[in-house]
């Protein structure tokens, strides 16, 4: 019988840690030791997994002793600063922050995409991609292995939870203010409702659409966007791959949904995109819009798959295709792929 | 003195209707008369328009005796019985339904773009476009007579006016139902606590996005995202221009937002785009993500331009810029536009 790995989850009280909680309750277990850390002040902390209490243990270089595979869920400083601490102590680390997505001796996997990826790891990191990424990747991985992507246009329909708990309160608190009002007819109206305090969001989300996510970087694009572009470059191995993407928030709890325009290298059928896509796994096609089948964030919440509708062929492009995508992005846009990264890494324990 | 055209409102007790009376009582007044006409049952009503209260007619081919210029904002069975019956006797109309719209004889106007097209209208009838067409063809217009349109990938994020009083009715009801609650985070609370009646929409639209506006086309194409292509195609005067669309209704009430992703025929530039649309009539270029400046539909409802925001040049093809553009589809997308087209119309009685 070979040992089962000591798994360490960093970031264990956020918003994600608390999702990867319930996934870990809920895949096949892998797992020897679940080591829960987070900062100081949540450590005593008794959080549940696998069906027992777990003590939270504050975030020391010693708590990494043992620890085979950590996964980090916090701020990219923190992820900077502490996941070559862990490396140091032995342990592989899977990171979901941006720290290390775009560095060239770190892998940047979707196991479904590019699983292969996972191995080389001279860093002793594995990155999880941003969730927005994640929303589409899956889908568009199985199409581009069958026809050969050549160019992205997405716009995305973020969900406030990617912007974590102050995000999902910053809502609450504005929907509890609308509510019941003649509010979002007027100029301001809805802005003088909510007043000076809207969470982490530039303005009211209530009533309203964003066209902003994250900072500013070169040229007026956001981080958000930029990372969309680089990350989906990486993972699909398309370095030059253009990709033109805009990022809006919208009212909506968890799921993100994205609008895509991708076109490929020839001549597409719907037919066979329908086919790849019945059958790629961690996708369901939810496409039927004669029954009012699409998929929608209100359906697709606290699932796994990333779900695919309003599949089209361009009118005036038979090279291009047009998709609808949802996917949970606290789910597999965060801590579910990260925790199927871990799982790769753990079927190596198996192997040896 | 030249005299002063008469003018019938078909449909004044509607949304558009409503917004029409305001419209007529803030620009500078052509008209004499004004005439106000609805179905049998809102006849006798009073509105206000210009500051008076004017008794709504009967619609009857009688009611249309004396008219010069019929704004029609009804839906577009009656548009098509009616508006024949209005030219007959001896009006322009102007037609805000889709009935005429793609008709070759009927001229569709958007006055900052084809003001021109109006002279030639052999039915006696002028078209005015789709909410979500108008939302982005000013600024569009204004680039594509610069530097030549060569293809669009465009996303709607459509508020719920679009669908009329029944689609606003419905977003108010489910805000309620949601607000100070936990919905939103579990596979389909939201659609079990709205229940049944979603209202005009196929789903739940609170705590959602719905990729879906209008009936279903041919090959899984909504009925507005061909109207979006083929409307634009037609004003642009480009027939055979590329235009991919994907509808999306957010919980929004009243502003329509669009991202757009703009390729024309040569290379172009931030810098001269930026003074195209600073300059452009019926534009507002609000783009200043450093200051947190980019249009939303909260500060955009109730005003009459195009608002352009997030302009920049696609990364990897400096022939296509990308722009999130806002527009409150009830004004210039709906009745502002057609009060344009008639005011165009009517300053043919002050050139006679």
């Amino acid at each position: 019988m070979t040992r089962k790995p000591t798994l360490a989850v960093v970031g264990a009280t956020g918003a994600v840690g608390a999702v990867m909680l319930q996934i870990l309750s809920q895949r096949a277990d892998v797992w020897g030791e679940i080591r829960l850390l987070a900062s100081p002040r949540s450590a005593g902390r008794k959080l549940a997994v696998r069906g027992e209490e777990v003590e939270v243990v504050a975030l020391t270089e010693e708590a990494f002793d043992g620890v085979d595979v950590a996964m980090f869920d916090v701020p990219d400083e923190v992820a900077a600063q502490w996941a070559p601490i862990a490396v140091a102590r032995g342990a592989v680390v899977v990171d979901n922050s941006a720290a290390f997505r775009l560095d060239p001796e770190v892998p940047l996997v979707v196991p479904e995409v590019n699983p292969h990826a996972v191995r080389t790891r001279p860093r002793g990191i594995v990155a999880n991609p941003n969730c927005t990424t994640l929303t589409m990747i899956v889908a568009l991985g199985a199409l581009h292995a069958e026809f050969g992507l050549r160019e992205l246009v997405v716009s995305s329909y973020q969900a406030v939870s990617g912007a974590g708990r102050a995000g999902v309160d910053a809502l609450r608190a504005q929907l509890s203010l609308v509510a019941g009002t003649e509010l979002g007819t007027k100029p301001g109206d809805v802005r003088r409702a909510v007043g000076e305090d809207t969470g982490p969001f530039p303005e009211p989300v209530v009533l309203n659409v964003v066209p902003w996510a994250g900072s500013l970087r070169e040229d007026g694009w956001s981080s958000e966007e930029m990372k969309v572009r680089d990350e989906s470059r990486k993972i699909l191995g398309l370095p030059r791959l253009p990709v033109a993407v805009t990022c809006v928030r919208v009212p909506v709890i968890t799921t993100h949904s994205l609008t895509v325009h991708a076109r490929f290298q020839g001549e597409v059928t719907v037919d066979r995109a329908r086919e790849i896509l019945a059958t790629a796994p961690g996708v369901v096609l939810c496409d039927d819009p004669a029954a009012g089948e699409y998929p929608t964030p209100a359906d697709v919440v606290g699932t796994d798959p990333t779900w695919v509708g309003r599949l089209r062929r361009a009118l005036d492009d038979p090279t291009a295709l047009e998709l609808f995508v949802c996917g949970d992005n606290l789910r597999k846009g965060a801590a579910l792929n990260t925790a199927q990264i871990a799982e790769l890494v753990a079927a190596e324990w198996a192997d040896r």
